[in-house]
């Protein structure tokens, strides 16, 4: 059966979300922006280590794009069984929280604290992750991971706001009410990506709810069959 | 079919029960009492965060009322899927939880532990409300759930009762065997949360099911259209 | 059907397992034995709590008589659904470990040491009796429990043995290769509890099955049905 | 029916790999090497415990030999439960990763750090053999598993050139920098670990398609039999 053109694009689209490039291209990034380590690793002259963190940031994007490439697998060909895209994605997680969790050595109060926080999204994607291993197609968790996406990513941003204040006075990285105020913050971003996520729920299910109304029967008929296609893609 | 008006009143007062209303009263309390923020929180002149308890306490109103919020869309409409009211009340336990959590710094040690022997409480709801997304209807998951809410309500009781004594002299919040009696106290609490719980399942089912049995056969058929209603109401 | 005496010696016997008059017994035993509370609890002359160690027992008695009159109510009515024995249980080990977990403080290294090794074994029971809540009569955690049951009383038996030697020279409470020694010393009572529960379970089913073999057909369709009313009991 | 002798084979060297024997000769090989404790444990002259570290490593192997054990009962008679391996295998790996968390104290920071991350490898399998007792034959944990060993004996391999390097200089054990390397190192054992499972993966089902078209269909008509074996002796 040809495939019509507008659903080849949807598919490629639907593809290229989990395409492995961005992943590639951060890697390369990392090591060759200007003061990036250019695959150098250990300073022989005065024996220690340089350039760590930008290791560990390419080491984190290594995962995400092992995750991705093995997505692109199991959705296109039959090689592999469909739920290991999830396993692959919750071991990303986990890896990016666990190289988190031993980052935090030394650091002012604050600092600790925010990144802590954030391993309360990353480590729940994982679990997620592994738990759509048994129940994959589980709206809720779905929904759940969008949600932690979203807030780990708003909070990406906070931490910039935080640690490297873009004007005014910086932040006492040692003042306890400051800590308070910063939790508070993560549960209003909480709040925040649970609204974005079910705002975006409603108008999605509101589109395709409204458009299946409209859709004459005989193409209505069409319509279940290509959606079948990409289930079928989905749920081999 | 026109619904009898005692089951309109029935259905009105279960959503009721999960009305956003109280939690907006009690976030606008928490603003408007006397000496409250009036959403005030950065004290500009002394540059120090002021009122941080009672944002607290409407953050933590402000997740219950999210998640009444979602268990009114899910029974009145069909746009959520069922299970998210669960979710969003695990979410909502969780926050208070992790609120609480870091709520406790440079507190004495007994006021710290009886704020963690609360924590039992909240973090087991969120788990079993999480657990309930994945097995909606399981009596002992309800069960559990209605316990471990009466304990918590009984402990915050206890709290103030040791923290603000209202007669006789203060506890000695140092002591450490005062600690290992509220860590026995909580116990009790705990005995008679399930009491409590046990009676009222009890009397509940010996009532539905004096009444089904004295339902003459015909109207026992009416009674059964109206359960299948309710329930689709939940299980949609 | 009038059933024969040595169903109803066995059905009895059954119940007298789980009867909870021994918990009635150890809690009045516990309140006065010759230097017992006798229902003190505090002494208001010289204001400070009173055996705190006799009313934390007593308090733990307390949990697995509810569990047994739980279970005694869910074998023998219809009342309560009947994975609420399994539940009680949980808790009932869970407040076991939560009790013991507080009762640690200010002692020496390896006392408080043998107590966090018992938790593994306390806390891994009320974890599978909350598991069996879910999946009821699976023969593994059965197993499982009935295994860490023998270790939790053989590990009693050594800690005794710790703290109070019968005879020879005392343990020395903070050398740390005594405490490597008890690490070890707990699996290999973990290894004697799994072989002890796997003999009992070999003689078990072998004597079953030698038993089903030799019954004449006629007979075995009697104990069938007696098992069906057994097994009637147990799954509602 | 008579088996072909390939099969036999076959499914000898299946058993063999479950086979006790090696841990048996690990147990001994501790026991009576060079230097090793020849069963003695205690020092009477001295009053101290010797050859502790040799005792707890027979114990890790005592453990494995009894997994194997119940591996080979269950799969070659009908007397136990066939999920009753993966218990074992998890209680092996629980008991390995228990005796390891309390064999650190007064070690140096980045030797206490290498065995802490070992945990994650040796706890994660004792957590999915536990899962596998209720969803047996689940393609990725039983993926995720042999992940985690090839991970663990990489892993293993990296300690001893951190600890005892065979050549250069001596690591620095208590700085930082070495630490956050180490961490990351662990990243990359994990990925070569997936990439190994993955690469035997596609081998292994590639090679086994292969074979399945080129078999005539009669032939495939006998190895559908013999595969019903193969399965049914997993699966009573």
């Amino acid at each position: 059966m040809t495939q019509p053109p507008d659903y080849c694009v949807c598919s490629l689209l639907k593809q290229t979300r989990v395409f492995p490039l961005p992943c590639v291209t951060g890697m390369l990034a990392e090591q060759f922006v200007a003061d990036g380590p250019r695959l150098h690793l250990y300073d022989f002259e005065e024996k220690h280590w340089k350039y760590l963190h930008n290791w560990q940031h390419a080491t984190m994007y290594l995962f995400f794009g092992l995750a991705a490439a093995v997505s692109l697998i199991t959705h296109s060909t039959e090689a592999a069984p469909p739920a290991l895209d999830r396993l692959m994605l919750g071991i990303a997680f986990f890896n990016e929280g666990f190289l988190f969790l031993y980052h935090l050595h030394g650091r002012s109060m604050l600092d600790v604290h925010v990144h802590q926080l954030l391993l309360y999204a990353v480590f729940g994607q994982a679990l997620i992750a592994f738990l759509e291993v048994f129940h994959r197609g589980n709206i809720i968790l779905e929904l759940l991971r969008c949600t932690l996406t979203l807030l780990q990513g708003s909070w990406f941003w906070e931490i910039g706001f935080v640690l490297y204040p873009p004007s005014g006075p910086a932040w006492d990285l040692k003042d306890h009410s400051n800590m308070m105020f910063i939790t508070m913050c993560y549960s209003w971003h909480l709040a925040f990506a649970l609204l974005v996520a079910g705002v975006l729920y409603c108008t999605v299910s509101c589109v395709v709810r409204s458009r299946l109304k409209r859709t004459p029967p005989v193409e209505m008929g069409l319509l279940k069959t290509r959606e079948r296609d990409a289930e079928s893609e989905d749920e081999i």
